[in-house]
Order: structure tokens, then C-alpha cells, then sequence
């Protein structure tokens, strides 16, 4: 059992909840809880801690051999940790007791293209790790086939983010792109038809048909989308809003767009 | 000007921002930044406080007459704070060096069920400050005539829920009920429709009608609807879910049944 700070795999994973770069450098990201690591693909799983008081909770716990996350331990491996040391480790403030390292997935962005039915949402520069998940989660919900984000846009791998995806981050595929100029050529070479959510759209989001290949560009939460990035849509749509209303959400403004095309699509 | 923590003000507005009970018991809540004293009720305004700097700036700003903001605290009147007072009394990472004591708006339950077009969201037992907020700027935007909440839900006068309204708490009337019991009959005596979302749900949301009386309920989101809430409604509804995706966040499924609320209606 770890029961010091100073033991260097647990400085690492300090360094990792805390450090995008250090995550990129070595091409892995964490995710903590019961929820996540059962749901974690197995073959990506590097790493897996556990506290010493949920460890003991499972050997105490005669049932323990029928539940998934007791038998996958059993499987992958773990290292136990004191319940202080996996405080320390833990980037929540009621940990689960359990934390895992995981390999990247990686998508290629020109291949993510050529799925059936494209239905993508773009970001750009969005800067919240909650929404980021969030847009994840109910992506997933909704049935898309991918996110894509500008460089600007918040690390993916942000242990906020990871955890408000409540899994998706392991099924929904997502790509970087340097340059939105570029990506939004590839999408149209592709017939994928680019709508902007943007205040100046004069066409209601629910006047149009999201049967075609579609996806949907959102802004990042204080500003919006960019001029340019806005001027490489196809189209402006608008969400129409009451009141004094200027602006929704960017992941509830994603959620309205991508059920909408659900709807339509089913 | 203030200067120091230690004066009575301060030490007034340092306990509101961390006691719900200080709080209710003066009956005032606090709004910061700019946007938020801009839409706040003139006549609700009772205390504005003003950092050392943001007041430097106005002053400087030969423009600053025509501003609404400063045209606002000259008829309002404010108390300057120096700027690490002002950062005690802040709630947020990065004050704007506004603030403002405000008087609780008061809407009766009773009176609120008798609008026309009725379009409720019944929350309840919601806990995260944030997806309160959301729901309030969301249900702005899509046209609600109030947000009705169990006694167990978060204070709507929390500063993270204030300040995720984007001022909607302004303008969206709201009410805390003692019995969701009574007010699920209260609802239905008005003849309003009252829908459940559940993921036992038999009915997808897109294929109702909501252009009568509407009333959506949520639920918390660790484990939604009460079984005793649920079983109060006339109906359950379900938003579909693709993947592996067991729930939306609380904030998103409200904007999903919200928005096509709207959008039937108009």
C-alpha cells in the first residue's frame, strides 16, 4: 500500500490532474469513480488506484465477486492507496476511492468525416470544462458522430470535463483541428452542410432540415462565435429567444440544436 | 471609502454571500458584475458597492455620463470599497467591482398558476447552484411563465445561481412550495397538464402537445424524480437517448422539453 505523498506515482498523477501538458506529453488522461471506470474500455486502462477504505469495502463485501467494478479490478490490476494519500491524488472533494490512468483515444479527423449521417457540433474556443462535458454527454444523448474543436477550445482531458461526461468521453469521437478555415473546407469537400448559431441568423434553428449530412457551430461562452468562423458557415440559425434574453448557454444552446436534428432524424 | 474588512458593511456582505439564512432572514439577496446591476430593478436596489478601481474608471471616462451603469449609480447612489475589500466581499475569482444588495422579488404561488398560457418547470430537490441558474436564463429564453420549486431545492438566491441567470432572476417569476402534494393538485385544478420526465417514460416528449397549460417536472441530478413526485403526474415522458446515455444533465433535459414547448407554440 502507497502511504506517502512523496512516492513518485502518486506525485505523477498529482502532476497529471493539474497539468494539460504533462497529460499530452505522455498521451493519457484520468478519470475518477465507480461510474467511470466501469465504464472505461478496458484495454485503455493503464493504471488503477484504489483507496484503502474502498478496497476494504469490497473484501469485506461477500457479494463483491458478481460486481463489475470488483472483477475488473481483479483483471487490470491496482495499487492500493491510504484513503490520505488518495485524497491528495483525487481532483474531487468527496472522492469515490477509485482513479484510473487511461490511454488517449485518438480519431483522425479526415476519417470522422466519412461516417454515415454526419452530425457534428464544432466549437470554437469554448472555455467552460463543464459544458465541454456536458455538450459530450448529451452529444451522445442525441446521437452525433462527433465533436469537433478548435485548438482555443478547453483540454477535453480536464478532469471536469472527463467527469461531466459521465462516460461518453469513451464513445463519442472528438478531433482537434489547427485551423476552422481548413476544417470547414474539409466538411463542405464532404456535402456537410454548416449552420452558425448566431444572433444575426434570420432563420429559426427549427426551419431547417438536419436530414443531410449537418453540424452545428458554437461560439465560446462570453463572446460567441468569431466573425470568421461565423463567415465560413453555411448558414446563420437562430434560437429564438423571450424576454431579455441575449444569449443561451453554449451547452444548453448545443443541446436545443443537436435534439432538434434528433427529432427530425427519428 | 471602506478599507477595511473589519467594517460592518463588509462583514454584512461577507455572511449573505455564505449564508442562505442571513440571507432569507433580511429578506435581500446580492448581484455582481455589470450586467447584473444594469438589469437589476432600479426600486430593488438597496446598497451598491463599487471598487476603488471600477470607480477610477469611470472617472476618467469622459464618456462615462453616457453610460447606463454610471448614470445608474449616480441616481442609486454607492459606497466605494478599496479593491481588497472589494475582493473579500466578492464572491468570484475575477470581481467586476460591482455589487449590489438587492430586495427578493415575491411572487404567490397561487396567483402565479392563473397566467395565461401557463409553461411551468417544477424542480425538484435540484442541488447544483449552476443548473438552477441555467434553468432560469433557459426558461427566460423559451418563454416560461415560472419555475416552481420543492422546498429541497437549491437557494434560487445563491451568488452561483444569481450569476448563471445572466439577470433572468429578474424577470422569470418563481416560488418555493412546502408540499409537492398540493401544489401537483393545485396545478391539475387549474387545469394545467402536468409531465414527468423519466426514463421509465413510455411517451417520447416530441410527441405531445404542450400548446395547452404545461407543466414539466425534473428532478435532482443524482437520482431524478422522487418516486412520490413522479407518481403525481398525469404522464410520464421520456427523452430519447442514444449510446450508453442513462440521464441528460438536469439544466439540458429542462432546455430540450422547454424549447419544443416553444417550439409548438409559436
Amino acid at each position: 500500500m502507497i502511504t506517502s505523498n512523496a512516492n513518485g506515482k502518486v506525485k505523477q498523477v498529482v502532476l497529471w490532474q493539474t497539468k494539460a501538458k504533462e497529460r499530452r506529453r505522455d498521451g493519457i488522461f484520468l478519470a475518477e469513480g465507480f461510474k467511470m471506470y466501469e465504464e472505461a474500455p478496458a484495454d485503455s486502462i493503464v493504471e488503477a488506484y484504489v483507496s484503502e477504505e474502498t478496497e476494504k469495502r469490497f473484501l469485506d463485501d461477500r457479494t463483491a465477486k458478481n460486481h463489475n467494478i470488483w472483477r475488473k479490478l481483479q483483471i487490470s490490476g491496482y495499487e492500493v492507496v491510504s484513503d490520505e494519500v488518495f485524497a491528495k491524488m483525487s481532483d474531487t472533494q468527496t472522492p469515490q476511492g477509485i482513479l484510473c490512468v487511461l490511454k488517449r483515444p485518438e480519431y483522425d479527423f479526415r476519417r470522422l468525416l466519412k461516417q454515415e449521417k454526419p452530425l457534428f457540433v464544432i466549437l470554437e474556443n469554448l472555455q467552460d470544462p463543464g459544458n465541454l462535458g456536458t455538450i459530450l454527454r448529451t452529444g451522445e444523448g442525441a446521437g452525433i458522430t462527433g465533436v469537433i474543436m478548435t485548438e482555443g477550445t478547453v483540454d477535453v482531458f480536464n478532469p471536469k470535463t472527463i467527469r461531466a461526461t459521465m462516460g461518453s468521453v469513451f464513445r463519442v469521437p472528438f478531433a482537434y483541428v489547427d485551423s476552422i478555415q481548413e476544417a470547414m473546407e474539409s466538411l463542405h469537400k464532404e456535402g456537410i452542410h454548416t449552420y452558425a448559431a448566431h444572433l444575426e441568423g434570420k432563420t429559426y434553428y427549427q426551419d431547417i432540415s438536419y436530414k443531410e449530412p449537418t453540424a452545428f457551430l458554437i461560439g465560446n461562452e462570453g463572446g460567441g462565435l468569431s466573425k470568421e468562423a461565423a463567415r465560413l458557415a453555411e448558414r446563420y440559425i437562430k434560437i429564438p429567444m423571450e424576454g431579455r434574453v441575449e444569449s443561451l448557454n453554449a451547452a444548453v444552446a448545443a443541446a436545443v440544436l443537436m435534439y432538434e436534428a434528433h427529432r427530425q432524424r427519428n
